[in-house]
């Protein structure tokens, strides 16, 4: 008999498409499906909390899938990270409830976004990081930051999946400093598509002094897509985890 | 007229047969004498604090090599970056003395060996860590490491340069955890080949209690190189720092 389970996956976005399957491309969730199917001969469709654009990678996405297995849980989590390709990753497996879905029942998504702000590129970071050569002010940025705390219409910095409006709730958000690299955290009930990587491009702005805090504060008041500064690239980007039942 | 310059580089080793120039292998080495040789015209010799094997990274290997150049330090410096594959690039460069020797003249160097100690590979650590599933014991690789302290013959753990011993000072050797990364840090005057990987490799069998620290020592003291543990493998392997004029 078939049952819902839901695990927890990294992945090295590098070498996709995105989560998302899509016909002749590399995608993660296609990759897991295969893995799944390669291990119990069962065709599933795997189900997402969201969304990853190319390249983007993940420590903690969240999934589930239906799947009939005699086993126990830990042979098939070892059965399926033996199958899946060293840039994805099986972090944790549990059998849930049969109508749990990771996108919908998810309370809460958090991303990190890495600058790597040196005048000299570096080789080590490259992979997980925006080299951003100019010092970036953190103070103005964190001042910018703060002005995305609370409910607020992101309509300057992204478009919501179909069916959807463009008005989010933000819990935290702040830049913190780690040798050369500026982090950037931020944890909302959901994103609007490309909305860290805007708000990322966005903030650098104010960082190198071309925007000031408020000329970013008055680009989020006018919910007006055209507003938005330029795109982050999406290999500094990582979604951190996805929280369910404990909503505020 | 010719200067010698001396430069700090940044490598990730994945791509390379090591540092050192080979017939018909990438190498770290080859890869600079290039770029230089296309932004100068002038055919170099690249001299290294010391060979790294394939597959090990540098955050801070250090250099040396003569150029005619009259653009100023910080151009050249540039022009190389420019060059150079975005795997390799060069920290810092500056003019120095004609005889200085990154190799012969280095009074210490630190090296970074990481673990990831989780029951789980990691996809987004796999690239600079060694992956160990069982659980590690810090203090009794500790216990081991504090042993290394000091003058020893390290025959057991690895072969000299030619018409070198196989005496060395450590300085400093110990593990610390961060997160899921148990992280090895050893400064000393020099090194022998594939010493620290044997360090690591016997210091792990300590860590999962296949061996005891007294096992550690005792292998130490015997000078014998087929008294070594395993070898630790190349890209969990990370040369830190090279240090000049200020020897103990």
């Amino acid at each position: 008999m078939a049952r819902r389970y839901r695990a927890v996956v990294e992945y090295d976005g590098a070498a996709y498409a995105g989560f998302q399957r899509q016909a002749n491309q590399p995608t993660v969730q296609s990759a897991l499906e295969q893995a799944i199917e390669r291990t119990t001969g069962q065709n599933v469709v795997v189900l997402g909390s969201g969304r990853t654009d190319a390249g983007v990678h993940a420590r903690g996405q969240a999934i589930a899938f239906d799947v009939a297995w005699r086993h126990g849980v830990e042979a098939l989590q070892r059965a399926l990270n033996a199958r899946l390709p060293a840039d994805i990753s099986i972090l944790s497996l549990a059998i849930t409830k049969e109508d749990f879905h990771p996108r919908f029942d998810a309370c809460k998504r958090t991303y990190l976004y890495t600058i790597n702000n040196e005048p000299v590129r570096s080789p080590l970071h490259r992979r997980a990081s925006w080299h951003v050569r100019r010092p970036l002010d953190l103070a103005a940025m964190n001042e910018a930051a703060s002005a995305l705390v609370g409910v607020h219409d992101f309509g300057t910095f992204g478009r919501p999946p179909k069916g959807e409006n463009t008005v989010r709730q933000v819990y935290e958000a702040f830049w913190r400093r780690q040798r050369a690299l500026l982090l950037f955290q931020i944890t909302a009930n959901a994103f609007l598509y490309r909305m860290v990587r805007s708000l990322v491009g966005s903030m650098k702005l104010v960082g190198e002094g071309t925007w000031t805090a408020s000329d970013f504060v008055a680009a989020l008041e006018a919910c007006d897509r055209s507003r938005a500064g330029t795109t982050a690239p999406p290999h500094g980007l990582t979604l951190l985890s996805v929280t369910y039942d404990e909503c505020v």
